[in-house]
């Protein structure tokens, strides 16, 4: 049912080239005026509309940003990066973008998946989500200097992970839900999180620890670490509320629900994202700025595709508390 | 720093136009031999990929596919939407598309959006979600025979909505979720749902209202409504429970939240969608099948791509209950 006029409509029915077509709406000065004015015509009578593709074969720009979309684990998580795809989708458009989707399960397709798009779709600038230890996608983009950003900073120190990204301050969201637990009287204040060696947790951890320390207090025995489930959230609040907690920040809000679950009234938790499900069951929880993200990610993103040389800026954003009952 | 390879590029360096570039990739019998191979040579040198731009030049094709993505309001609904956008994604990659998004806060806007995108970006197809009744963006696509899908019924009885469109059944949702209630020895069996008007809501409550009547029970005075947010469904289980109902179907989990919030532990709550938040709290809801919907949305697009004939197929999928404690 598709009748959309194309390039090759207007070549047929003004009896030109494709190629002369396409001149007359990209370098009309190369032809002849009767032509183009003929041309003209048929482009008028048949509604062609000079496209995308036209122009991408001119400027060799596609105006088109690919994004990794993930499955989103127990959906809790998975919040955040959808807010984030909905801020920059809308930032893209005012700057004269689209966003492509695609998923992948892991690095390396993510990688064979760049290298399909880069052949077919040609996107200007990849947006990578999920940063980690020894990421080997940005070493893949660097050695081919293909214009990215990062949402996530580089968490090895390599020494070629000089990319533009946006970050959100994640251990400061845990040291302000920290600083508001102590100031609320609380002695003993535990952490759940994730195993030591992701670079998202342990800055997480980091926050709450640091802010102990600055306090006189000391972090040793109060934390413990569980992969992001409630059930997790669960075990770890028993064990640390057997030791005297009366306080916990957790690392995400599915480990901080499960925290929730078995804790009294008189504990108070702190999650962090602050996704619908805090919101739905009145849990205080650390809330990243999405949009802003998404705005500084096009933003740099704007910035790399009109230089020449490799971009090393970066953004790291503040979060902020958004308190509800439960602390 | 975008070192991407053009077109021409590859005409600069093998010192001819781009049109030889293209006719030597696209339709090579129009190519002397020589120059032929001399062009070859140059693609291969420059590492040059026949890219999207020129496949869409030569096809009328750009394989794309857009869709709108929302912000998701309190985020509880707006994840049903996030999960058929990940179904979507992978299943248009399956068969040869990528997925282009764009915001839109209104019906109107959306439809200036797809002038905007139809004039640039040229997607093959559009998917509709949030269909409704009146909907004005269904007959501006038919109107121009542009290939669409909704995702959601045509709730207006039209006579031109005829187009193919994907749902689930969600008066067969209710139904199942009021089966059960009445099995478990329920007998005042309550119905939370949104304000009459909407299709979707008014569906869901029917389904409710044939299964308490296929019962031999009235269902007057056992129907509340609000806008969909968890403090309506806290004040219209309240207004219910006091006229001693046991059981509740809600039209969405944000309602069933605010039902489970003021119930006690005898009373029975099911909700719907099936989203994070009735995981996290134990809420049995209605699921429906979102990866299904997406695929089947994907295959009645690629049938009406390659069909010179408006199809009117649609697809009408049957919803599960994911039973958790709540009821």
């Amino acid at each position: 049912m598709a009748d959309k006029v194309t390039i090759t409509d207007v070549a047929r029915v003004a009896g030109v080239s494709r190629q002369t077509v396409s001149n007359t709406l990209n370098s009309p000065e190369v032809v002849r005026e009767a032509t183009r004015r003929h041309v003209l015509e048929v482009i008028e009578q048949l509604g062609y509309r000079a496209n995308q593709a036209a122009r991408q074969m001119r400027t060799g720009r596609s105006r088109l940003i690919a994004i990794r979309i993930d499955p989103g684990g127990d959906g809790i998580a998975g919040s955040v990066l959808d807010r984030f795809l909905h801020g920059l989708t809308e930032s893209a458009a005012q700057a004269g973008y689209r966003i492509l989707l695609y998923t992948a399960p892991d690095d390396h397709s993510e990688i064979a998946t760049f290298e399909d798009l880069l052949g077919s779709y040609e996107p200007d600038a990849f947006v990578l989500t999920g940063t980690h230890h020894g990421d080997v996608r940005t070493s893949w983009l660097l050695e081919r200097r293909l214009p990215f950003v990062a949402f996530g900073r580089p968490w090895s120190e390599m020494p070629d992970a000089r990319h533009p990204w946006v970050d959100v301050d994640g251990a400061a969201g845990t040291e302000a839900a920290t600083r508001r637990l102590l100031a609320a009287g609380h002695r003993r204040v535990g952490f759940i999180g994730w195993p030591p060696g992701s670079g998202v947790g342990d800055d997480r951890r980091a926050g709450w620890a640091r802010t102990l320390a600055e306090h006189g207090m000391d972090a040793g025995g109060l934390s413990r670490a569980g992969e992001d489930a409630i059930a997790n959230g669960e075990s770890a609040a028993r064990d640390l509320l057997a030791d005297g907690v009366t306080a916990l920040v957790c690392a995400s809000d599915s480990l901080a629900l499960g925290a929730l679950n078995v804790a009294g009234p008189d504990v108070a938790v702190v999650g962090f994202d602050d996704t619908p499900v805090a919101g739905a069951v009145g849990l205080t929880s650390v809330h990243q700025p999405l949009g802003q993200a998404a705005a500084a990610c096009v933003k740099l993103l704007a910035r790399a595709l009109d230089s020449t040389e490799p971009p090393t800026t970066h953004v790291l954003l503040q979060p902020s508390l958004t308190v509800r009952r439960s602390a």
